[in-house]
């Protein structure tokens, strides 16, 4: 079987709710929520909290990895969600988990990308 | 200040090194050795070896992060390396990681791309 490529989605999000740019464990909650219902399997995961506000986190999938970084005096973070389809077709999911962010966060613009890799 | 975006390379990178792909101790040394070098610092790392070979492993960066998932039955991986530029302009820094990896990898084809965001 030839390699299947994932689906990269990669966004540049706005938002009004500067607190859930400010500390991860809104957004840790939230993500953990996520992987389970779509039945990902995470492997790690790295999450730093600036002291000055502001948080980083990587999740390592089996599929891949889901990413963030925020930036609360901009109003913004960038978040990119890429799950292989390797076992199976994870498209939908990966549309589905970026589209929760979106709502997650009450997103007002975005500037967003997709890559097939 | 305004947010000043940062530099993502993707890239999709072909190689012959199928024992670099199969475990991430080469590629934990060698990406030590580059996030030292251009004295980035990380804040948490999940490496993820799987029992039939091929290895994820995401960093996470003060910067934001650096990303790989190998293939080695398709003789591939997929590698990320996203530096903001709050501090200081690290897209130099970028580039000549990612040139590194497709010099530790001895790459022989390649599909990438640049995003600034």
């Amino acid at each position: 079987m030839e390699y299947q490529p994932g689906l990269h989605l990669l966004t540049t999000l706005y938002t009004d709710k500067s607190e859930l740019l400010q500390h991860s464990a809104n957004w840790k909650n939230f993500i953990q929520e996520q992987i389970s219902k779509y039945q990902l399997t995470e492997v790690g995961q790295a999450i730093h909290d600036f002291p000055t506000g502001g948080f980083t986190a990587v999740h390592c999938l089996t599929e891949s990895h889901i990413s963030i970084h925020t930036w609360p005096e901009y109003g913004l973070c960038t978040c990119d969600v890429f799950l292989s389809n390797f076992k199976k077709n994870n498209d939908n999911t990966t549309q589905s988990i970026m589209a929760a962010i979106h709502d997650f966060f009450e997103t007002h613009r975005h500037e967003s990308h997709m890559l097939r890799r």
